[in-house]
């Protein structure tokens, strides 16, 4: 039976805080098994920023990135972000490695081409190290990954850590049965956007054209739908999508498959 | 025979210009067999802390530590400095992997106690694993050391970077025959300290007592040389003190054992 690998994406605001990151440090120390951590860490980049003078322009939620954010965003995600992260499991008995994907050189991307858009230093994901990472894993070591890649050719690029997530998630499953858990603010995908009592406990792909012909699963929820699917269609076992104060109890939330 | 393992320490100056940097990581990549860098950040941590208004207070040339400075170091030693380093580094095609004390839990320090001066976040070496590091080297991972420790109750320690760079090479001395590189301004010790021909090869205890006694060693030299001296006691087979360009030629220098 293939061992199970759990890899928990959690966005900027849970890690921000004090009070959150204290619960989630918790909730994810208690996660029975091998487990993967990947971090966010906008709002902090994008406070440091302005304290620095330095004016953060998304577009289409990506953040632009120039010389200057380049440097923001390795120090936030890659220092600070990271590193607090790192010492806190540390102190509950998880021996976690912060990485970047340039740190033994785990995950790789491509600089985004300029079409319509110059995003900058920001990278497409073009290979995950599956072997790199689970030889890690499987030492005893808890990759706790911050949303940075590199080109191998010595730049740092800014990548989505949501994409990042699906694509270690695609890679792992070749060693692991892999359940992929993204934590965003509601209980799952909503019938209903604004009750989160209406969370649909299971999602397969039919459902989900259903959902999507009928409008009720819309906006941003659908790239994050479609990536989740992608990676179901790369060997992920399950992929669930609830809120990080549900870490606790993995049956919550929605669950795809 | 016990495979030899190079330790190089460089401080921030060297680290945080584009063409020292450049330079630097063509050396270090240069440098047959197993090895490991330990980086300082000073300069940059004091730069940023000042673009955002903090002020850096050193006693003795260490700096006070507190809430506000713990985020610059973490995010310039752990974030900006590590990760362009472990970028160029796999540009080279040197598996570099980026580390601080917490991950992996490998260097745990003590919160310095307060006697006459409260450094704050600032902590004292007290436990290098070498086990640890030395499977990662074995596994030909190349570990980039920034200067930040962890108390193992969740707290980030700024930590001199000489200090976890001789407490690394003693720890590792039990896997490895250890030569131990400490880059600095100058040649090596010099007679005159300002001429850079007058060098000295090679330094031992009763050499350097009786340069001790007639004066010509004296100051920052002094802490230095005895760090080096402790690090010969626990194991270390070659301590050598030259400048980051010798890095090419570590024949020259000053070798002490």
């Amino acid at each position: 039976m293939t061992e199970q690998l759990t890899i928990v994406k959690v966005g900027g605001k849970i890690v921000e805080a004090p009070d959150t990151l204290s619960r989630l440090l918790a909730d994810f120390a208690a996660i029975e098994g091998k487990k993967l951590l990947v971090h966010g860490g906008g709002r902090s980049a994008t406070q440091l920023a302005a304290k620095l003078g330095i004016e953060t322009k998304m577009v289409d939620g990506r953040r632009i990135t120039d010389d200057a954010m380049l440097d923001v965003v390795t120090m936030v995600y890659g220092g600070l972000v990271n590193k607090r992260i790192v010492a806190g499991l540390q102190a509950t008995g998880v021996n976690a490695l912060g990485v970047t994907g340039a740190d033994m050189d785990v995950i790789r991307s491509v600089k985004r081409p300029v079409k319509t858009i110059d995003y900058g230093w920001v990278g497409d994901v073009s290979r995950v190290d599956g072997d790199a990472l689970s030889r890690l894993i499987d030492s005893g070591v808890v990759p706790v990954v911050a949303p940075l890649t590199h080109d191998g050719h010595g730049h740092i690029l800014n990548t989505n850590a949501d994409t990042m997530a699906g694509a270690t998630a695609s890679a792992l499953a070749r060693h692991y049965s892999v359940r992929l858990v993204f934590c965003f603010e509601k209980e799952g995908v909503l019938l209903d956007e604004n009750d989160d009592s209406t969370a649909i406990a299971h999602l397969d792909r039919n459902r989900y054209a259903d959902l999507k012909a009928k409008g009720i699963v819309a906006g941003g929820m659908i790239p994050k739908l479609d990536n989740a699917f992608a990676t179901i269609d790369a060997g992920v076992a399950e992929v669930v999508i609830t809120k990080a104060s549900n870490l606790n109890d993995l049956t919550r939330g929605t669950h795809i498959s």
